[in-house]
């Protein structure tokens, strides 16, 4: 299975523009899976809610249906980070859309920092996307500091978790993602960013690095790390079944070996 | 507090000899908690059942009553790994001894490969030790592989994880104890040997590179990875009560912004 990480760097406030960036440079990518960023058709440091509510739309909205048409064509499925719109309350969340169009959707759960002042968190538990038998897991980027949420979706069965993000902090991400896959078995599709926003949470630096990880914490792509913002693809080819395989010697299955008659939650 | 990691070689089978050089190394140890691999006073690789069974102890056995001796002088506690026997059964155990003598032990929940041959697992819950008011945790090596292990000793208040182990995959202990302490804000000892040994479990090449990791999961101190079997002492001056806080941003406190309801065991 082919897979890509856009690490994609829109411009905060200019969804319009945004969203034509981001198919003109999907187009040129030849993959089953690609992921991209956080908030990747808004930017993310807003000025106000103001802006944010200008900036929202529904998972079924604008983005999707530019994201349905392109995998018309390219026959890929694409998860991207969206200011999300529903029910008079907003969600940082993530979709991802294929040629039949909206395929599934996340509401961040664990909220960074300002988000907490913007945005409502995620009310339902995780969930798994099956892509043509492949199980797949979203989650986004401060999710990764809590390992229950991979967890979770692993014990689940997900095979591959798409991670859009928006990573300020020094390489936290980059560290846990690789952690982890190696944990749960899983791959990871670690989609950040690069470049600077002021907004209400300061001026935020995001530290780019892109990841794809295999399922044994390995290191399959990187993206680059500068702060500079040119947009980045990066790709790999995974075998998602060996994500079914918790082993890592002939008598240590990671999943048969858990005693969770001792762990709290 | 001044910690310290002894990552002692010890010699297959000669639990005697090893009680003697380890004693010797600690005395020129100046630190106030001191932590060695698991099983260091024994060796790991066993030949045979029959072997590990010559070489068990009971906790508060001749390795405490050693140990005891020598916190009688320094005034420091120790955590070593021990072959445990007890109740006609063997463990794979750590424990912490001081000047008053034994002050706790864990024996090892997660069993490595031909471990599971030779030990019971333990039967017991992730305990705490209070040292002078501050919360210890003991783990023993694949233990770190279980996200849940540490998180369960941080949710209980460790602020302090003791570590030993005795190392073999690539490095993956070294990536998962920075991101256990990262996860959870906690300080984090790990001891771990180098050397090589023939026995069940085949050839075994211990990694070295013990870590002395802080709460934010930056590197303290960090031993060599030579597989040549040099013994190596190396400190840092830690404050536990930053264990205590577990924020990491002004609106983020990674313990209060679980959600367990969410999160599966």
């Amino acid at each position: 299975m082919k897979v890509a990480i856009c690490q994609f760097e829109p411009r905060l406030g200019e969804a319009e523009e945004n969203r034509k960036r981001m198919v003109e440079l999907l187009a040129s990518i030849d993959a089953e899976l690609v992921v991209l960023p956080e908030l990747a058709v808004s930017g993310y440091n807003f000025a106000s809610p103001k802006q944010l509510l200008s900036l929202a739309e529904e998972a079924e909205g604008k983005t999707a249906e530019a994201l349905t048409s392109l995998a018309k064509k390219t026959g890929a499925r694409y998860v991207v980070g969206i200011p999300e719109a529903s029910g008079g309350k907003l969600y940082n969340s993530a979709i991802m859309v294929g040629p039949q169009g909206l395929e599934g959707s996340y509401r961040k759960v664990h909220l960074f920092y300002k988000e907490k002042e913007f945005f409502q968190s995620g009310e339902a538990p995780f969930a798994l996307i099956d892509v043509d038998g492949v199980k797949i897991g979203l989650l986004i980027c401060f999710d990764h500091m809590f390992p229950e949420a991979a967890r979770t979706l692993a014990l689940k069965g997900a095979q591959i978790i798409c991670h859009p993000s928006n990573l300020v902090l020094p390489e936290y991400g980059q560290l846990t993602s690789r952690v982890r896959a190696l944990e749960n078995r899983v791959f990871w599709l670690l989609a950040n960013r690069t470049g600077r926003e002021k907004g209400a949470a300061g001026e935020l630096s995001y530290t780019g690095a892109s990841q794809i990880v295999s399922c044994d914490g390995s290191l399959l792509a990187r993206a680059q790390g500068s702060e500079k913002g040119a947009n980045e693809i990066i790709y790999a080819d995974i075998d998602p079944r060996k994500a079914k395989n918790k082993a890592v010697t002939a008598l240590n299955d990671l999943f048969e070996d858990r005693r969770p008659a001792f762990y709290s939650l």
